[in-house]
């Protein structure tokens, strides 16, 4: 078993914080850039939590994420803007754009806000939260660079875009799906190959499009996209909602942080919110909601002992326990980030 | 082999007015019924073309379906709309609120709007190339009555929700990804059941929740949602955008049209469009779409035989095909049609 520390997620913040301002970003970026990842983390998401300050330190150590790069909202009508990130995080670019989309709403039931010059944005669930923590139903998305065929292809041309739509629920738990397009993320072969398993047989295929089981031929390879055409089709549509739409890199144009960590990614990230306020009224849509909730909550089990959950409800569940009692992170993650940060561990 | 007829558009469009207009409908209202239909025949998915004419028909003699159903559209915001159907056809509902959309996107780049009190609004894809060939980008969906499980239950809660992205292209094809959320359609397994064949076990399961091959038991009990609890939550997520936020009905709360062809469905829809002129511009938008067309269409292909296609490529073709040579229609179809209308055969 490997060492574990846990930590409150404020100081498991203040660590990463500490090492993107020794890199040369200033606090409030910093705290922007950072507290998606935490709140990913908290959420129990740990392949887009703190594991991604190390490879966010190396891009800003390489200038592959520019550690000052400046983040422009530009509204294009009352309910459209478009954000140039300036190759800053993507997580910070992200939060800006969220907050633009959240502004917009405010003010006319309905915001897009695209944004471009990008990079990785960690998970889309944290951002999913705020919006509907503020009253709104959200979709967001962005794109990748490629690690899966289109439908009928041997070469990756498509990113595993995720995707999240979120709705609010009185007395939560809050609806937030969160889902990418393969069968099984990228960094669960990671984990499978770090923790020396194999992997199923259809989560994947080898550089020559056969399915494999070995986790190190398959992150050679490509993922394979969940029911086939469907999944591949609805990775495309994220991607021209997030790129093409925003004048971000799309498919195959979208630089690899893998591959050349030094160089910009330029994804693209789009968030869309509906006040239902604006629309049949926060009451009427609030008692929709609860009983939308609880006819799945419900739901006759296929196994008694496994009750039928909402997307997105054992990671508020894991939320809560990780703001009541901190988060346990691996012990050599956390020195690493206090060794980059040039910190004793 | 069956007997099958070669029609022109416009010839199965007058059959399916007529028939409409027997049952008391205006003749403006029977036209905007009827086009979605025509328009998916066209595209060859005739699960949701002329085969669902006598079965409207069926409900607007039962009452089912109003004929004489008042549709009103209420502006909300510069961008938000909801529609009340008054119970009219689903088709004739969701064409006017995507007149409705079109008419405020014009004007703000931006548009939302919800469908309630409506009913069965055929495919998706006709509404998303109307779109796409106005200059917008698409998002619609529907919800449906209920048909699987949600992931890990027992008893059907959620319905096949079909959602549609669409982008344009300029010189085509255009992106039209229409796809509902289940392994296979249910018109798949009806098809099969009339074809006499047995199904592949992954597309549904019995009213015990066991995978069978039998049409008939597969008819009676559950469709599979794709990629497990990936499917089964993205269902979700449409009903909430189609049902919970128009004020409609949703989940098991949707009456179903084959079980009680006599009652309102109550079903929502929703449709979302987004002006790239707006956005990054129509120029900048029209040369990554032509890109990201080209990205995709030289993807080296698995199979050297069948090279890598868009999303709603093939039904392009057919309905170019359709428009040039008419539509090749099973002669019994076009029979009951007819006699549905009064008319001899």
């Amino acid at each position: 078993m490997p060492l574990t520390v846990t930590l409150p997620l404020e100081a498991a913040t203040r660590l990463a914080v500490d090492l993107f301002v020794s890199l040369g970003m200033r606090e409030a970026d910093a705290a922007a850039s950072v507290w998606p990842l935490i709140d990913a983390e908290s959420m129990g998401i740990a392949t887009h939590g703190l594991i991604r300050v190390p490879a966010y330190a190396k891009r800003l150590g390489l200038g592959g994420i520019d550690a000052t790069g400046k983040i422009a909202v530009a509204r294009r009508a009352p309910s459209l803007a478009l954000v140039d990130g300036g190759n800053a995080t993507g997580t910070a670019i992200a939060a800006r754009a969220l907050d633009a989309a959240l502004e917009m709403a405010a003010e006319t039931g309905i915001a897009y806000v695209g944004c471009r010059h990008s990079n990785h944005c960690g998970a889309l669930m944290p951002y999913g939260l705020k919006a509907v923590e503020a009253g709104y139903v959200f979709i967001g998305g962005t794109n990748a660079s490629t690690t899966m065929p289109p439908w009928g292809g041997a070469e990756a041309r498509i990113g595993n875009n995720p995707v999240c739509v979120a709705a609010p629920i009185e007395e939560g738990p809050h609806f937030l799906l969160d889902m990418a397009m393969s069968v099984a993320a990228r960094g669960k072969i990671r984990a499978a190959q770090a923790a020396g398993d194999r992997i199923p047989a259809d989560w994947a295929v080898d550089v020559q499009g056969r399915p494999t089981t070995d986790p190190a031929a398959a992150l050679e390879g490509l993922l394979s996209p969940m029911g086939g055409h469907k999944g591949s089709g609805l990775s495309q549509a994220i991607d021209i909602l997030s790129g093409a739409l925003s004048g971000a890199q799309f498919l195959s144009g979208i630089s690899s942080w893998l591959d050349h960590p030094e160089l910009p990614s330029n994804i693209g990230h789009f968030f869309l919110l509906l006040d239902p306020g604006r629309l049949i009224g926060k009451a009427a849509f609030s008692e929709a909601m609860v009983r939308f909730r609880d006819l799945i909550l419900t739901t006759p089990p296929a196994d008694p002992t496994r009750p039928v959950r909402l997307p997105g409800q054992a990671e508020q569940e894991r939320r809560r326990q990780a703001i009541a009692h901190g988060m346990t992170l691996p012990k050599d993650l956390i020195d690493e980030i206090k060794a980059l940060a040039g910190q004793k561990s």
